[in-house]
């Protein structure tokens, strides 16, 4: 198992387990942390983990896929508060000592699709 | 390069390019398109074709990153209609002949950051 899969799973599992003085270890000083859907960017780990530890809600995140190519990975995560799940993609770079320093989060919302292809598509 | 990376890099290409006979050559025959947003599953070659063909506007396609894994591939493109942006995160499933026989697509869309994290938080 690579490094970087053992620091990805490692991430996702730290933040459900709330285990801050591991993600604390795995971040870097200076990790930045953007949401391109709100334009929104956290610097600095202190920030991150205050943002993680004021999240509302009882959030658990389950990772249902995750890809790794050197010190890059992708994980699909299935994110659940309660009885509600929304899907998330995130993107973690790393550096070479190992901690993370880049997390980008995509969290796409359902939607009802446009009219004109159901000659196409099932819904399920 | 590994396969997986140089299949994956030729889908893009393919769709960015409207070249159909390349695309059809990459896809397995019974391959799942897949919009979890939606709900939407579109099945099979001829479909998922026509899918694309039929999708309206003037859309490219530029692959911002690509995460490669055995026989899995994450890709964040970078899609553009006009003057209008929108990032989408892909994620491809390639068999054992080198097809491409499950893709799913998310398309966040951007909104409006909750309230309560300002203290944290700056836009860009």
């Amino acid at each position: 198992m690579s490094d970087t899969r053992i620091i990805a799973e490692a991430y996702f599992n730290s933040l459900e387990a709330r285990d801050w003085a591991t993600l604390t270890d795995l971040l870097a000083a200076g990790v930045v942390y953007e949401m391109p859907q709100t334009r929104e960017r956290i610097t600095g780990r202190d920030k991150f983990l205050r943002f993680n530890q004021e999240y509302p809600g009882d959030w658990h995140l389950i990772v249902h896929r995750l890809v790794v190519e050197g010190r890059r990975a992708a994980a699909w995560v299935d994110a659940r508060v309660g009885e509600e799940h929304q899907d998330a993609c995130i993107w973690l770079d790393i550096d070479e000592s190992g901690q993370v320093f880049r997390v980008v989060d995509f969290w796409p919302e359902t939607y009802e699709p446009p009219a004109g292809r159901e000659h196409l598509v099932e819904r399920h």
